[in-house]
C-alpha cells in the first residue's frame, strides 16, 4: 500500500458529481463525526472511496459481529439536489506531517467529483456544559460567514482561540490555495461528551446554509452508539500504554 | 540496509511452502510470542527468512554468550501436516507508519510462501490476574468466529474494546485486503506478568483450529526465561531514560 | 503541496536585492519575531515570498475578521539604505528534521536575493523578570562578536549556556557553510511574557549595526496585541490535548 | 544539505587507512566520548570528516570565544601502530531511524578507510558511585569477548541487562552484517555525572587490547571540561522547554 492508498467504490466516478464537501472526521465531542455521519444515515449515502493510510493509528477496530475492520476514512455522496459529498471515518493522522499529506488527498478527491465549497463540522470544547449551544464560524473569506451568521451561526471576534486543528481547519486553509471556498461550523460543547445536542445545532446551521432540510430526530440515538465505542476506546488507551511498555522482549 | 532488510536463511524459498501464517511478536502479557516460539521449539522449526528494519528499537540485545544481536523478527517453517509458517521477533516498530510498512513485508512473505490463513496471537490486558484466562477471538469474516468459538474461543461482543493494536490487528486488516483470511486469539491475561497460563489457553484454541496436537507443557519453562529476560529489559528502560538526557554533549 | 511549498508575492524576484536578513521567528519571549514584525511595520516591508509546509503545525490560525490562515512564514524586503530582508511567521517546525529542512529553504531563499549576512534575533529566557535585559550575542566568527559588543551588546562566555534552538541558531550554523556571516542578538527575558523591553533592547543593538534608526515607540503595542494572541493559543494547547484524546472515535 | 552529510577534511582519503575504529558519542556517564576525545588529543589525531545531519539536535552549540558550531560528529585519525579512526562528536541520533540511517553512514566510512575491527566505547549506569568500575564487554562473537577478558574486562552473563543503545550497540550489530568484528567496552557509573574514573577502566582495557599505550593522566582535566559543559547543557533543556511552549505564535 501507498502512504495514502484510496479504493474506489464505484465503478466510474465520473457519474458522481458534487460541488458541496461536507467534513466531519473525528474531533472534540465528536460533533462533526455525529452530524456527517447521520446526514449518510438519513440520506442513504452511497459510498464513493475508502481511505487507508500509514498515517492512520496503526490498530483494528472490532465491530459488533466480531469482525475487524482497518482505520478509514470514508467518501460518501448524497443525491440531494444540490448533492453532496461527505468525507467521514474513524480517526485522523497520527502525525502533523500526516495531517497534512491526507488534506492534499481529500482534496484532490474533491475536485475529481467537481467540489467548489466545502463545509467542515467540529466541535470547540468549552470546558463545561453548554445547554444551548453557539455555533461558532470561521471561513476563508469575509462573505460566507455573513452566510453562515444570516443561517444561525455566531461570529466572535475572540472564538475559538487558537484556531482549527486537524482536518477541519486544513481543508480550509489548504482548499482556498486551489480556488475552493471554505467554512468552518464549530459547536460549542463540553468537550468531554459525545454531544448530540451540539451536533445538532451544527446540522441546523448546515442545512440553512446548504438549503436542504435535515431530520434532526435521530441524532440522539447515534449519539449513544457513539458513546458506548468511545468508552471502549477510552479503555483500549490504558490497554495501548501497558502494551507500549511491554513491546520489546 | 533499506528501511526493512529482509535475508533469507534458505537457498531456494519455492522449496517451502504453508498456507497457514501464526504470528506471535511481543505484545501484552507476551502471550502470542510465548505460543509461537514454543511451537517453533517444539516442533523443530526451520528459519526461512531474517527481518531487521529502521523500524525496530535503535539498540543491540546481548544474549547469553555476551554475543550481541539486532532487534530482529524471524519467519519459522514447521513441517506438520499442514505445515506452518511461524512469525516470532523480540520487538515491533516504534512508530505507528512503522507498524503499516512492517506489516506490509510480512504479508510480501506470506504471499511468497503461500499463505491463505493468518492466524494472530496476543494478550487482552484485564489489570487483574485471571485464574482460567478465556481466549476471545476476532476475525475477517464471520464464519472464522464461528470456528474459533467451535475450538473454545470465546465470542464477546464488547470485548477487546478498542481493538487490537500493532502487527497482530494488522496482518487481519491489511491481509484481508490480499483476499487472505485472518482470525486473531486473544488470551485473557494481567497485562503486568509474562504469562504461561493465558498462553496455554491460547495454545490449545489454535491447535484444534489448525487440527495439529502441540503439547504444551513447556510452555511455563519457556515462560520462566521471558520473564527473566523482560526484568532485564525493565531495567535497562530506565538505562535508557537516563542516557536519554545525556545524549547530547 | 511540496514539504515545503514557497510562493512568491512579487512578479519579478530579480528586482529585489538585499544583503542583510533579519530572522525574528515565535521564540522565547518573542523577543525576534516582535522586533522582526515590527521593522516590516515600522518601515512598510513589501512582501516576497510565503512559506507554507508540512513541517508546521497542522492546523489553521483565526484572524479578527474570522478567516482562517495556514501557519506560514513571510519574506519581507524594507527599502532602506541598505535594504533588509526580513522573515517572520506564525511558527516553526513541529519536528527536529523539520527545523533543518525549513532552514535549508530560508538560506535558499537568502541566497536567491544575494544576502551576505544574516541577523538571527531572539529571547534568552532566565526564569525571573529583568529591568534592564542585556542582549547577549553569538555569531560565525569572532569579528562579528566585537561589532556587536561595540553596538552595545554583551559578549559572556558562558552565556547563552546550551547554545541557540531553532532557526535562529541554525541559520547560522547553516549559513556559514555557505560562507554567510550569521550573528545571533538574544535578548534576556523571563520567558513567560511577550517582553516588549527586551525587544526594545535587541532593535537598539540591531539598528547600531545595521546602522538604520527604527523608531521603538511601537514596540509596547504591538507587544500588547501578541500578547492577547498568545493567551488565545495557550487556552487553545489545552483544547487540542483534549482533542489529541479523542481524534480516534 | 542531505539529511547526512558528510565533509572531509582531506585531500585524498586514500592516503589514510586504519583497520581499527574506535567509537565514542556521547552516552551515559560521557565514558565513550571522554575515552575517545582523550585519545584524539593525547596522540594527536588528524581530522578526516565531519558528519552534520538532519537527524541531530536542530540547534547550534556556542565555544568559549562566543562562536557558533553545529552539532557533528567526527571521524579522526592518530598515526600510532596500528593506526586507530576515532569516531567522536557532540550528539547522537534524535529519532530511532536516525540511529540507524546514521550508523550506516558511520559503516560506509568505515569501509572507505579499511576497517575490520570496530570497538565502541561506552558506560553503563548503575545508579550509585562505583569506587572501581568494572569494564563489562560483549562482542559480535565469543572469541572477542575472551580477548576483552584477557585485557581486563569481565563478561557478567546478565550484564548489561537490556542491551546497548544508539551507535555503540549498532555500530557492533550492523558492522557484523558487513564482516566487521566488533566489541563493546562499557565502564560502570552512576549515570549521573561526567567519570573519569570509569573511562580510565574503559582506556586501560582498550590500550591493552590495541597494544597501544595511552598516558590517562590527563583525563580528568579532560572530564572538567565537559562537566562544566554539561551543566549549561542541563540548564538549556529547562530552556528548551519553555520555548517549545511558545513557538506558535
Amino acid at each position: 500500500m501507498d502512504p495514502v492508498t484510496i479504493s474506489y467504490a464505484v465503478e466510474k466516478t465520473d457519474d458522481y458529481r458534487a460541488s458541496i464537501l461536507i467534513e466531519g472526521l473525528p474531533g472534540v465531542g465528536h460533533v462533526g463525526k455525529l452530524v456527517a455521519d447521520h446526514i449518510v444515515d438519513e440520506l442513504d449515502g452511497v459510498l464513493l472511496a475508502r481511505i487507508i493510510s500509514h498515517h492512520f493509528p496503526p490498530q483494528v477496530f472490532i465491530n459488533k459481529e466480531g469482525v475487524v475492520n482497518l482505520p478509514k476514512n470514508e467518501l460518501y455522496l448524497v443525491k440531494t439536489e444540490p448533492p453532496l459529498l461527505l468525507l467521514t471515518g474513524d480517526c485522523q493522522s497520527t502525525s502533523p506531517e500526516g495531517h497534512y499529506i491526507l488534506t492534499e488527498e481529500y482534496l484532490n478527491l474533491a475536485e475529481l467529483f467537481g467540489v467548489t465549497r466545502i463545509y467542515t463540522l467540529g466541535g470547540y470544547g468549552v470546558g463545561r456544559l453548554v445547554d444551548e449551544p453557539r455555533v461558532l464560524c470561521a471561513a476563508d473569506r469575509p462573505e460566507l460567514i455573513e452566510d453562515a451568521v444570516n443561517a444561525g451561526a455566531v461570529f466572535a471576534q475572540e472564538e475559538p482561540p487558537g484556531g482549527i486543528i486537524g482536518a477541519a481547519g486544513l481543508l480550509i486553509g489548504l482548499g482556498a490555495i486551489r480556488g475552493m471556498e471554505g467554512v468552518a461550523l464549530l459547536g460549542e460543547t463540553s468537550g468531554y461528551l459525545v454531544d448530540p445536542i451540539s451536533a445538532g445545532s451544527v446540522l441546523s446551521v448546515l442545512s440553512q446554509m446548504i438549503g436542504i432540510d435535515i431530520d434532526p430526530s435521530r441524532l440522539q440515538e447515534t449519539a449513544a452508539e457513539l458513546e458506548g465505542a468511545l468508552e471502549k476506546l477510552k479503555e483500549s488507551e490504558q490497554d495501548r500504554e501497558q502494551e507500549d511498555l511491554s513491546y520489546i522482549g
